[in-house]
């Protein structure tokens, strides 16, 4: 063991462990000899174990000191886990039906004990290569991000509450530095992390590199990211993020959590979900073209933000007279200029989920870590044409966003690439 | 004594606190048995001493639990003058010309030793009410909003450097809500504080609490001071917190210091250099008219400008392959890219000074804390003209203020009102 009371477990270890934790050992109503453990981590950050008896079972997860995909060449804190675990428990707090709860947590170890999303959840990621509708999907990830994002914003929080738990989450820099990294920087400089579907994609990744409005552009949503504090983010809110089964949406995953802009939540979920949408045509095969699954993804495109939109006003009119810092009832004290805030709040977030979508489609297709949407087409040049396509949208919703009026407006210029 | 080593200070114990304290006392010479003692504080909040011998002199100011000029009934942490301290000794390592340097701190007394700013230094408000010119004003100060601002931004620091002096600021939360409070709230709703040129103002008052449009514009700026964590912003940066003579200008009192938007400094400044200019003709005699003065100040106000956007523009030139977060140089790697970006991040910032310093100009003539700009004029009458048309100009600068290109137009606008 470490000094800092750190080491990082396997199987075996992890149960001698578990046995020794009363939380978590009644979890699986004390069956310790008979549990099974199975590691299953395939993120690009940390190792998960599932771990059953007959009578209970939880996920364990334990960041190490590096970033798994990459190796203990890239140092990363495992104090990611910290924050992960506050986020988890605040998010879930917030919206318990969305957010598997904790069971225990060992910041010294780095360790997270929780819930375990038991078959038949899987990461949404995979469901939307598989061509699964998930009919609730917008309605459930619209709650989760309407009442993670307004409750911890200064509509909802006073500034002394807001500014303590900013400072807090200040810590979490490796993690948000990471982000600032893969997702505002690397696509658009030589780098040795990224890569594209070559030679198909070099001229592509080479005029995303030079090309000067986009990086103004993302100038702009990088400042914005690292500047500000507007609410606890998920931070890495794409679709393998979240586990679903027809039924359930389970948001997982918060360690890049921090008080940064709500647009940037929003605008990973829709931004995974349009990158999911130019994958389809890769995964067409002549028993599915995918055509009414494309159809169900732009639903669902529309839908989680209409359902947003309307969620989060509905919080906004609902706690109109709280004390909340940002709009003091006593100030925005009548029926039109409330109307009048709501209309800007959120277009202007619109506009901001718009550019922090884009941005995280583009670091998918020339930057360091890639979709498995992309990923799992076989055939490279089919794999480079819905590359291409997405890359070419995200480029002009990128410059363009301020155009947009309205996320039907968005859905047709997605219908007119194809 | 307190349980926590406060105690307030007055002439007497102040004298003993000397003898014991070397870092004072040797700036005396040591010659402490024949100091001078004399409290001078005039400002909001604070007691100042200055403190005398015959080989040397300093400043002690000490905060005390409550707000000075409302009394004990508004209370405010002590603890801001330990932010003070660290801002005026960060601000006077990046730009020592134009901060007096701390000789001592002392946390747990709240107290803070510094250069005394002999005379004929007097605080720049009053030198601007009694219509004296500062040849150097412009360009002093901007030389003190460039630096201060720009090294410590994104545009220089780290994401790490910068996340972790975010967060330290973040404890000064009681002054920020002080702010918001008197700048961003007080104004535009009814409160016990505010108080106007009665009953001249009363319906110019009752206009700004009904403003919708106005009302929507202040929050967006409330927003920005709030959550954008751009720069360590001096907070409260007006012709009061600037002691100056013909060839020297100091910039003292950062105690609302934080990580917030660097427009709210350049607005503040600006805005109150605004309201010099609307109060002189209520200072304005037989023999002098003050047209001369006036022109002064509106070539102050456009050289203030000017001069801070070249010398902001020349550091970014000059850092533009350094370390900074905001504008890697990898990305951000030609010419024209790198002029694009200027322009956009001084147009942004401008329409933001220009927002914060509108808003600082309306509340001072219907909030709670006046200007002696206005104050001093006897007659109500006069001085009521003038702060309405301050007012009138204010409110359209804060709805119209993303229309106005560039400085000269600001001062066009103004001439126009005469």
């Amino acid at each position: 063991m470490a000094s800092d009371g750190f080491r990082p477990l396997d199987d075996k270890s992890l149960a001698e462990y578990i046995k020794a934790t009363p939380s978590l050992s009644s979890k699986l109503g004390n069956q310790i000899d008979e549990l099974q453990i199975k590691e299953v981590g395939d993120g690009n950050l940390n190792f998960v174990y599932i771990v059953t008896s007959p009578s209970g079972s939880f996920v364990i997860k334990q960041a190490l000191p590096y970033i798994r995909c990459i190796g203990e060449s890239w140092p990363m804190t495992k104090e990611r886990a910290y924050f992960e675990a506050v986020t988890l428990k605040e998010h879930g707090r917030l919206c318990p039906d969305h957010v598997p709860e904790v069971y225990h947590f060992d910041r010294a170890m780095s360790l997270i004990g929780m819930r375990y999303l038991e078959p038949p959840h899987i990461i949404l990621r995979k469901g939307l290569i598989a061509g699964i509708e998930y009919p609730l999907l917008a309605e459930h990830i619209s709650e989760y991000m309407a009442r993670t994002l307004f409750f911890t914003s200064l509509i909802y929080h006073t500034t002394t509450e807001h500014k303590q738990a900013v400072a807090e989450f200040c810590g979490n820099v490796e993690l948000c530095r990471l982000t600032e990294q893969v997702v505002f920087s690397d696509p658009y400089k030589v780098s040795q992390y990224n890569h594209w579907t070559s030679p198909y994609l070099d001229r592509d990744a080479e005029a995303v590199r030079e090309d000067n409005t986009l990086k103004l552009e993302v100038a702009e949503l990088k400042s914005m990211f690292c500047e500000r504090a507007q609410a606890l983010i998920h931070g890495d809110l794409h679709t393998g993020s979240v586990m679903v089964t027809s039924d359930s949406t389970q948001v997982i995953d918060p360690e890049f959590a921090f008080y940064g802009p709500m647009g940037f939540d929003i605008g990973a979920f829709v931004g995974n979900l349009i990158l999911a949408f130019f994958a389809q045509d890769g995964h067409a095969d002549p028993k599915n073209d995918r055509k009414a699954y494309k159809d169900w993804l732009l639903r669902t495109i529309e839908e989680t933000w209409n359902l947003f939109h309307k969620k989060f006003t509905a919080l906004l009119d609902k706690h109109k007279d709280g004390s909340g810092e940002a709009y003091l009832p006593a100030i925005y004290n009548n029926p039109q200029l409330q109307q009048l805030v709501k209309q800007k709040f959120m277009s202007d977030l619109f506009h901001d989920a718009l550019g922090f979508g884009a941005a995280k489609m583009i670091r998918r297709i020339v930057g360091v870590a890639h979709v498995e949407d992309f990923e799992s087409i076989a055939d490279a040049g089919v794999r480079a044409d819905c590359e291409r396509r997405a890359l070419d949208f995200a480029k002009m919703l990128l410059k363009e966003r301020r155009k947009f009026q309205g996320i039907t407006e968005v859905v047709s210029a997605i219908q007119k690439v194809h």
